[in-house]
């Protein structure tokens, strides 16, 4: 019992290890099979496809052609055949041969082939069977009768006669393709038509040509040999020369010999049964076909009337001459980068610039040949424009007119994409060598000149092929491209362009005169020298700049209105090429406005300023006494003026950062750039599925520069109308703090001429503590004083002054001494060792000096002033007429044009700059982003420039220390 | 003469006028033609493709069923025939049929056909030639025997007997498929099998299904028939049920009859002969099949080991079974969406999230199946793993299993793109009514948890078929996608992260709770209000912030990182559902941040400032003659320090416009924003025709961080080691400033708590004129004069001070009138009318208490403080140990902490609110230009408030006019 419980037992265990074998292998198993193919499977072997392994075949079997079954080895007869299951079984000796449908054996009248079954010799069909399907005990070769009624040749499966090709028939009279006939690819005779056989004669002729014209001329097959000859033209890129006889010229040859039979459909150029692949065969007919008649078709973009579908239509040919379809175009028949269709068909939106190229090789099956047209259809009337296309490789005699002047052009018709089948060396079935790709494929269509309703010229198909030697398919690529562009006659435009820049220019020169003698009389000289001359350039720069910028935004404005909000067409955009002049004009006024720019930024840099410190010492108890004076004037006042003057000195009426930031907004979050592609759409957000054609740089610096500008004065307006009105007026509140604090500013920004701002405090004394001020602030306020003005009762505090020479010569003696401070350093005489002393001796004289002249006391009566309002015309020409000889002239200024020497005075200058610079940068970056950011650092480091610079200057000229300026 | 002469005239006349119009025409004619198609010609015309139009046959022709040639009308022989010259006879009464091949007439044994040729009965093969080819008079019907050994049917062409096939023979032992076998589609007869039968039984079971099962069991050929089963089942979306019996229920049948047959390839799931379409025929061994063996290969993204192709191969069969050949996938097999091959591959670029999508609806010819396996053929192992596929619309008795839990899924082999052929109604020649698409196709990768050497599990294809009706081919579209994921458990990561934030949250608390008993020191409060409730949460808003930022951006940089510069793959990219918790993160850590931010804006905007003017009368003539000073102390130097002061409350330790371009130049410019493409490249450049992955939005935060904190972290550097050192530090200037001008500053941030700043002049005044001032701070250069500290031979000129309370009621006392003048208006006493007058009187009391407190002096003994420095541990928990009972106390601070009521102390808070604002925006715009404009503007916004707010305030406290704060 306990041998048949342990025997129970190692049972158990054995089941219980196989299911956890079973299990774990169930579970652990990793659906890892072997990776065969059936080229794998050796011999005996054949790939079952439904366990993708190779599997033994069985006796007497071996693989199929294929390799995806069995087959009985020669010899052997099917004896039973059930899907899988398959045996064969060994033909007797006395019937040694396998029937053709391999399940019978049979005895032969000749000997047999190499698959076991009977050879029957040439022209002779091998009968296997009766007429009744019953077999046969010996299979019977009977020869076919090739003569007349019967013309018989042995069928493809060579069991029985059949009827041979007519042109056997009809050349030779028999089945038989007899000399001087020519026998073509084995199934087409060709008789030794004269035109045809002299190519022979020519062996750099291939036989196929021969029998492609002979079959055009004589024995064409439903037309189709005379498309083969012209395809074969297509394929040498439609090149001819009037020497050699190649396709095309064998096509010109039978063109003009057929002149009889008539032209097909009304046009000269296509003849009956003949493509049309020339217009005429002589160059220089582009011209009339392209520029006579415009197409009846009026694009418009907007309104009810809205078209601009550009319907192209093809008839499609392949390579044997078959007619195969009417093909729609913008399916993107000739568009060999893949992508969506809706990008595709964006190719054909008229008014889009269509541009795209990708590298790429795939391999095609079959060159097919497209006959482009236009299609005009409406309605009823069904009508169809032919397209000519420009072959830039096409050669006549063996030049490339077609990369010539329009005047030498040949235009042509059919073009193909790709071309795999001239590459191929021996036979069809051979792998092509080289291919022949349609690399770039552009479609021009050109607007008639001041058209207003959208009528623009038949478009152009022009074509560039590329050979492509191919040497490792999976790797190799071509760059292909396929564009789309609208042109217009652009001489208009550019000549407008010129006018206007020749009579602006002009402008400028007297303008810039202008300046130069305005210039001259402020610094009082009255030689004209280099100095002059430079000045007169540097002013004309500015000028010309503004010239520039001014036809550039113009420009470019009229393009970007035309172009984005016409609904007829009427403009097309200037293309890449033609924008050069453009760029070039934007180049200059950058140039320009730089040189201007820094030209002001250095005369701001050193312009004379003198703080006037009114406050006279209060205890005037004797005036003998002057040097023991117990409470000396506070200098804080002018402290605090000087470091408010440093404040402003770059304030502008915009604020830079929220342009540059103002800008980006618009034009990459709201998307205004889009505005800038080369489409008639004006819509701001593109679906990002959407074609997006290529930028213009015309639009794209309009949009920028009026963008720019229209932000910047929009923000001059704010900061002008609502911002200093309501909150802040950096400059008032200058003139407001120069006359509470009883400090007078005298700005000289030429030799004789500067600004002058009154700053005598009402009140007497401003060197007080708050109680006063606040009293003399609140007295002001209720105007229980008098008025701040220069003259009794007036308000005007501001003036621009012309000051006469003698005035300038004291003011400079005054300042001598200051001069050596940053000069080199000298033997100075002893006495006067200390620059400290000087410098405050300096100030405290011209104090006295400049304050005795503007009160008309003291010892100066020689340099005395006198106020007046600016005539209109000096306003306008900024020149003033009157020359202070004998005494200076304060001009009334209420409009604060001291600013002209700070940023604030000079805004127009900066944002212009500014515009230019963003402009410049983008144009050549192609980036907003970047050109703000580097616009910004722009910004920034001027500022700082004029900042830093700026107060060293007021430092050194109002001998105020420059730690107070902070 | 004179008529011989007119009538030559006459003559060229018209010479010249034909010439004429000739050129005119030439040179007018629009190369238009009418556009006509095959379907345009009428009876009797043919379509003539070199001319494009439809043309007249000749007699007795008509067109040809292509409608591209002419053939002769029934009953007519071809006469002659030369290409297009085609000439027709009509047959003679003796002979009236044509010959098949049409050159022919012949008598008929029976009636004709309506193509005029000779009509045979039904197996019966029409003879019209004998075995040499010479054609006979009268045609003759032969029947076929179709008994063996002949088994002889008649071919296609009608004209000879050829064997059956052998299924025929097989079942009947003849070429008549007698009953009760079944004949299917004339071409295959089939055995009664009984499990076949049994579905017969069932009406709505076609009878292709019982054909393909018949040839499955028994008569497949080259084992087609169960692969056409099998694709079948797959076109009905492998749904079966246990109680219908549809093409998946006959395939499971069939499956388990087999059994003995065993398995093919070591796979339980795949039987011999048939197809593998389960894995297994229960649900929910999902599990065990991705989730237990990774793949065999190492991903590997970088080095010499580099390794990301995801090498697909599929073996594809059409409908009817056949194999045709194995296909690699990365060429597009299953990607619907038309894109450049470039763009397709990048699908199987491990770790590349690749997602694309597009409506479109393109015909297809044929479905194809794909059986889809990885390739993990290395050298000469060649070895494949089965890849199962998940297909949503399964259904499993009526469940969509699929969609469930995983423990239910059934996953499944072979899946097709398109299906246009089940959606035909009766033939296979009709139109489709529907296509079925594979809409949605995801390849999903999950990482093997911990792996550090790039292991991920077997990927499932998951697809989700959409049945369309074709209303509209033209213009009708479906939504399809591609896309390819990868996965790996975050778990582990979401566990650590919210450790991390228990953990600091934690210690935020303590924090917290440490800042609000400072603060009630600071306020000298003891009671615990709901005041103090709220300001403990309000520290708590600002602590949890930092947390939320700092475990955002770690865990973002942590992705960054490693998402980035792994070698081997270990960590991939949470999928967007799994980022939802991180952007909850980023909100609340922007909410409390925000709420910080305005808390220490209110504050800043409130605090206590008082301007103490240490500058006495010089002319101390007579004391007791106070009243009539003859020179008061000028108020200017007080001006300019509140000048100063209100010109540094919004000064900052960085540029934050700066910032911000910077931030987008690196972002956008330079390209950084690629970083947070979703693949493993660190690139940063992108080639524009490459494909682009959705971006990771844990990516962009931790980028957009990242890049904005170190670059305020570098700008931070840069002011405090470079700009404040060597050009300008604004709050030194400030100090110094004190100092000249011999004004301190008291400012109060809390009720006893603030800061002092020292600024008595070592020189006893400074309200003297320039020479004196000059000479001041020449001595002072020259350390000729004593130090500025408050104590004697210190240097420290600010302090943070913490003042008895009974100081601060005095403080407030003197104060109190001051309150009144921004208050309701009351019914005050007549005799303190003037509001001047009393804030006047105020400014004075208030500077001579201060004076005379800190100078120790005068009637405020019982307000006496000492100076002493301050713990370390004090300046590390930010709170004072010692209570000032008795004594004020000052603490030295070198640090300038004053700078705590401006902004500038303030970098790190305004900082982290301006990256959060940043990255907030750009987590709900996915824009950085955005971001970066609001960015901007939120930062203009608050300095404004600051500033103008500040402003106010300062004015308000200190008395100084606001027109003096420009």
């Amino acid at each position: 019992a306990s041998t048949r419980s342990g025997s129970k037992c190692i049972c158990w265990l054995t089941v219980m290890i196989f299911i956890l074998i079973k299990c774990n292998s169930l579970s652990c198993q990793q659906f890892i099979i072997s990776f065969q193919t059936v080229s794998d499977c050796v011999v005996g072997h054949f790939y079952d496809v439904s366990s993708l392994s190779c599997v033994q075949c069985g006796e007497d079997q071996r693989a199929s052609a294929t390799g995806l079954a069995c087959v009985c080895l020669p010899g052997h007869r099917v004896h039973k055949s059930n899907g899988a299951s398959l045996t064969c079984q060994r033909c007797p000796p006395e019937k040694p041969a396998v029937t053709e449908d391999g399940f019978g054996c049979i005895r032969c009248p000749g000997g047999l082939s190499e698959e076991g079954t009977c050879l029957c010799p040439q022209g002779t069909v091998r009968v296997e069977r009766d007429l009744q399907g019953n077999p046969l005990d010996e299979a019977r070769c009977e020869a076919c009768n090739g003569d007349g009624p019967a013309f018989s040749v042995p069928n493809n499966n060579g069991d029985s006669c059949e009827r041979c090709q007519a042109s056997f028939v009809n050349t030779s009279n028999s089945c038989v393709c007899t000399p001087p006939n020519v026998l073509c690819r084995h199934s087409l005779c060709v008789p030794p038509l004269s035109v045809c056989v002299s190519l022979l004669m020519c062996s750099c002729i291939t036989q196929s040509i021969v029998c492609v014209c002979g079959g055009c001329i004589q024995v064409f097959t439903n037309l189709t040999a005379c498309q083969a000859l012209g395809n074969m033209c297509v394929m040498n890129m439609h090149s001819f020369s009037s020497v050699t006889n190649d396709a095309c010229g064998l096509f010109n040859l039978i063109f003009r010999s057929m002149a009889a039979l008539g032209t097909t459909q009304d046009i000269s150029y296509w003849r009956t049964n003949l493509p049309w692949l020339y217009y005429g065969d002589q160059p220089g007919l582009a011209g009339r076909v392209l520029q006579t008649d415009p197409l009846p078709i009026e694009f418009s973009f907007k309104g009810s009337k809205k078209n601009t579908d550009i319907k192209l239509i093809s008839a499609v040919y392949d390579v044997r001459g078959e007619f195969l379809r009417w093909e729609n175009v913008s399916g993107g028949s000739l568009q060999l980068c893949p992508d969506t269709a809706l990008r595709q068909r964006a190719a054909y939106t008229f008014g889009t610039a269509y541009q795209e190229s990708v590298k790429l090789l795939r391999t095609y099956p079959e060159p097919l040949f497209y006959d482009v047209f236009v299609d005009l259809s409406q309605g009823e009337a069904r009508k169809l424009l032919a397209v000519p296309s420009l072959v830039l490789n096409q050669q006549y005699n063996g030049r490339y007119v077609n990369q010539e002047n329009v005047k030498n052009w040949y235009l042509s018709r059919r073009v193909f994409v790709v071309d795999t089948l001239s590459g191929r060396e021996k036979s069809l079935s051979s792998k092509p060598k080289a291919i022949r790709v349609a690399a770039d494929i552009k479609l021009r269509f050109q607007l008639v000149p001041g058209t207003q309703k959208g009528q623009a010229f038949p478009p152009l198909l022009s074509v560039s092929y590329k050979d492509v030697f191919l040497t490792d398919l999976a790797t190799q690529t071509v760059r292909v491209s396929f564009a789309v562009e609208y042109e217009m006659d652009q001489n208009e435009a550019r000549k407008r362009t010129d006018i206007a820049l020749g009579v602006m220019g002009g402008m400028a020169v007297l303008y810039s005169l202008l300046k130069t003698v305005s210039w001259k009389r402020r610094i009082s000289s009255p030689l004209v020298d280099m100095e002059t001359l430079l000045k007169f350039l540097l002013f004309y720069a500015g000028d010309l700049a503004n010239v520039f910028f001014c036809i550039t935004v113009g420009t470019g404005l009229y393009w970007l209105i035309f172009s984005k909000a016409q609904q007829f067409v009427s403009v097309l955009l200037p293309l890449p090429a033609q924008e050069e002049r453009m760029v070039t004009y934007i180049g200059c006024a950058f140039a320009l406005k730089a040189i201007q720019f820094l030209h002001k930024l250095i005369l701001q840099l050193s312009v004379d300023i003198f703080l006037i410190d009114w406050e006279r010492p209060r205890s005037k108890a004797a005036s003998g006494e002057a040097k023991r004076d117990p409470s000396p004037v506070s200098i804080w006042r002018t402290y605090f003026v000087a470091n408010e003057w440093n404040e402003i000195q770059t304030i502008r009426k915009i604020s830079p950062t929220f342009q540059v930031i103002a800008v980006l907004f618009f034009l990459e979050v709201l998307g205004f750039s889009n505005l800038a592609l080369r489409d008639p759409w004006s819509t701001l957000e593109r679906p990002p599925q959407a074609y997006k054609p290529p930028y213009s740089l015309t639009l794209r610096y309009a949009l920028a520069s009026t963008l720019w500008l229209c932000i910047g004065l929009l923000q001059v307006v704010f900061f002008t109308v609502f911002h200093e009105r309501f909150v802040e007026d950096k400059i008032r509140q200058f003139v407001d703090l120069c006359s509470i604090s009883n400090v007078s500013m005298l700005v000289l920004s030429h030799q004789c001429f500067g600004y002058y701002i009154h700053g005598r405090s009402v009140h007497g004394h401003a060197d007080t503590n708050m109680e006063e001020m606040n009293t003399n602030l609140k007295r002001e306020a209720e105007s229980l004083c008098g008025q701040r003005g220069l003259l009794p009762n007036t308000d005007t505090q501001t003036f621009q002054v012309s000051i006469s020479t003698r005035l300038r010569q004291q003011y400079d003696r005054i300042r001598e001494p200051l001069g050596r401070r940053n000069g080199p350093s000298r033997l100075v005489d002893a006495s006067s060792a200390n620059p400290f002393e000087q410098s405050t001796r300096a100030y405290n004289t011209m104090n006295r000096f400049l304050g005795s002249v503007i009160d008309h006391v003291g010892a100066h009566r020689d340099m005395d002033y006198i106020v007046k309002d600016k005539l209109f015309l000096e306003r306008v020409i900024g020149m003033e007429l009157l020359e202070p000889n004998e005494k200076s002239i304060f001009y009334n200024d209420e409009s604060h044009s001291f600013s002209d020497v700070l940023f604030y005075g000079n805004e127009a200058t900066l944002l212009i700059f500014d515009t230019l610079f963003f402009c410049v940068v983008d144009l050549g970056s192609q980036s907003f982003v970047l050109a703000a950011v580097l616009t910004y650092v722009q910004q920034m480091i001027f500022r700082w420039i004029r900042g830093v610079l700026g107060r060293r200057n007021l430092a050194n000229k109002t001998l105020v220390d420059e730690r107070f300026l902070i």
